[in-house]
């Protein structure tokens, strides 16, 4: 039995969506530790990852990690185990901007999403030479719907 | 001037997407070659993953690569460029999965995505002993809408 | 001309810094991003290791990553500087244990640490099962004059 | 009992292999993923590697991917196993070489090559603004024989 | 213009060479140090690997290594420069083998390759439980005439 | 029951250690080879950079890999293992610097360290160019009586 769905062509250029990042990793043995799970650093590279991302695409150019605060840890990651992070840019000041960022770990034979992490970023735009730069203010993201439920998940 | 929009709350827990994978990836210095373009091995290992989530989700359990096919790259990708993967079940056997990977060309400062390369992939559900393990049929995949449309991209 | 300096013999056994862990890094090209900068889940991934030996030193077995607070990065790190970080058990409960990491950046051609950043974490003690275990309350660390003091970096 | 050989001496400077190139790697747990074999993208960026040195033999200059083709992954790869790769150049058109990658899997105990995946890649020559550059014709390359028998592999 | 030549075919399955390994490996970004030379230990990685495998393929069995003497690095890698390593087992005691690495530098525009460095291991081949296990006599390698010759080159 | 320990102020810049430098490394699963202990290549890699940086705070400069010598790896390292490095200059000409580099195995749960390698490295400083630049002479280090003793390990 083979049952087929045609894909519909996609556009060849469209914008990108606005202060909010979404991304999926795999935890692979390389990232876990002597005791078989996922080590702290893994993750929080990832959320600053996917929170640079969303920075970028509010500021429409280069930022810096400025600040990370109150990530709390609440269950370990298992190699085989999927990461969704879904982060996006809920406050912004002058040059800065302040980026929730969830993560939901996915087990692969149940096939459930569950909010293992979430952590609070602000990056700072700035200039070639580094200086702060400032940036747009906040508007209403379109697709704010599927923000925190789950047909918006990567 | 400060914006600020609040964000909704998460559920605990919900499937994930079926079927289907959505990432996010930045083009570091690491993964690039002597001329400061990304090396062809980094996209088709992030092509793989994509394809890898999108059979797993699609299996409900482990799978392996079986083929890739057919993968042109159409333009370079920079140091700076985000990268965003679409995989999705186009096609399924009795243990055989097939799956069409999209991949779009972020430019940072624009803000827009471009599709530059397109692959297909053959998966296969596989047990612990690594012998084939028979998928389920394909469905209609609910935000079927969003796949290749802009809004759909993560 | 020649000058030479007899090292002296290393003792075959000894217990290990008690408490307390201190790191070296290099910033490589592999660790920066776009504008030629350490990306902050770099720093993060250094201190949550740095911090994580202080803690398995304390509770003399492993330890997983349960919170992390107030990171401020208030300089970026370049290709080329080395990374000196400094992490202690400043805290303890029952099974969790508070760990403060100073990170100071060193120039190369100056030959200067700068405190660079700093951070809290909370590590808690399990067993095998992954369960919280208790740990030893908090002892005068001996070599305490070091913590902080530019002798006592690594 | 001691047995000894001694090596003869390298000339100090020699032309590389001409449209061809060989690799030997070894599958390490940082390149499997969940269930103990290697990921497909880790020998993708192998063949990929293999067939870009190949065409830089060829081209005398830089080059990019710019189609990869039918790769079947006949037999899983597992942590201890030797991958050998042979890459030559078998056509070559204006500005573009098609290459063949022939991949050994080689078991560490029983000393055995066994032929795991074939693939074909498309290089382009490109100048220093990556604009397709001519390259010259495929010669006949003198150490033929040694092409696909077991005395050439690496 | 097109010109073509027929690969012969690969036979299934074959011995691998007998007491050595020829590796080839390209400098990335990701292997340099701030001033855009290789540092040491890539290439110290990569002999260790490349010996390894030569050891591997006498000993018919796991290996560790013991000793590595005399390593002079007479030129500097630099990134798009290929390596091309060649190593052979030259003495064998009862469970220990002595390894000799020849690394060539090749430059990609010229072709050209040129001795960079030698340097000789040892290694000793082990039972699971890793004690020493005895290793067969060094036999007489029907391809020497290749060791050391530039045909012989990977 | 919770204890504390008021952490002192860190002074904002310092000189860092002259001659010398001190790393903490942690054995993790993507270190390992096939038989479950760390590969050579891992704690050479190591072993260079802690030589680099006493290099580089002694020359006050660039420097790269001349020379390695006598490596003894006299005890596996395995995973959730610490490794302690200790490396000092001990030794300069006028350009070159010689290094030796003490390495220590730290058990998790015993917290013991022991002399697991020690090695002799020569590195020389160099200009940008490449070419070699003179080094001060070697000074009476401070903290002398540490090097060696267990209360100067990382
Ligand atoms: C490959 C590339 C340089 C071709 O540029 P172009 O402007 O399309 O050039 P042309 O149309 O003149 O084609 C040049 C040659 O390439 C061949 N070619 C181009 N795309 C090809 C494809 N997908 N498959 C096979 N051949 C291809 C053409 O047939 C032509 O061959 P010939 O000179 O032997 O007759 C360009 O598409 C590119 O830069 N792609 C990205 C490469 C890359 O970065 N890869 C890694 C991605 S991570
Ligand atoms: C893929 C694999 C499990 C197939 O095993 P097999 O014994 O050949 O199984 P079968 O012949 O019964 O085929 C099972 C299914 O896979 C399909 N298949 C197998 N090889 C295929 C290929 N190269 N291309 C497309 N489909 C393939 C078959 O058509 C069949 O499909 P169906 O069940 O939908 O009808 C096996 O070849 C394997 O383990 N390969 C290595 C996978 C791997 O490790 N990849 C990463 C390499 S680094
Ligand atoms: C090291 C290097 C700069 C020396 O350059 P050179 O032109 O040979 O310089 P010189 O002959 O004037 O020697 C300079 C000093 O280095 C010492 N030296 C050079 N090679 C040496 C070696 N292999 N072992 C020990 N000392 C060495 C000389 O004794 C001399 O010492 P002194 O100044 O204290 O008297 C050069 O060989 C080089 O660039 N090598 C590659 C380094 C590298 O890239 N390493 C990483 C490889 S992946
Ligand atoms: C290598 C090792 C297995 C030797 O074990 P051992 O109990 O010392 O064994 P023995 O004394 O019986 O020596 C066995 C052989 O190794 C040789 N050997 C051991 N250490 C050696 C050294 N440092 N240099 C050269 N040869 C050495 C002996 O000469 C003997 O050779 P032979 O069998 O040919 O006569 C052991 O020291 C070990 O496990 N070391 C760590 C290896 C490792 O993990 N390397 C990677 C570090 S990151």
């Amino acid at each position: 039995m083979t049952t087929e769905s045609a894909p519909t062509k996609a556009p060849a250029k469209a914008p990108a969506p606005r202060s909010r990042a979404r991304m999926l990793e795999l935890v692979f043995p390389k990232d876990t530790n002597y005791h078989g799970t996922a080590f702290g650093g893994f993750l929080l590279s990832l959320m600053d990852k996917a929170a640079s991302v969303a920075a970028v695409r509010h500021a429409g150019g280069a930022v810096v990690t400025a600040r990370m605060d109150g990530v709390d840890f609440r269950m370990p990651l298992r190699v085989g185990d999927a990461v969704a992070l879904d982060a996006r840019v809920v406050k912004v000041g002058r040059s800065s901007m302040t980026i929730q960022v969830d993560v939901y770990r996915e087990h692969m034979a149940s096939g459930e999403q569950e909010l293992a992490t979430t952590g609070t970023f602000v990056f700072v735009a700035v200039y070639e030479n580094g200086k702060p730069r400032p940036v747009p203010p906040l508007e209403d993201i379109g697709n704010d719907e599927a923000w925190g439920s789950a047909a918006g998940r990567p």
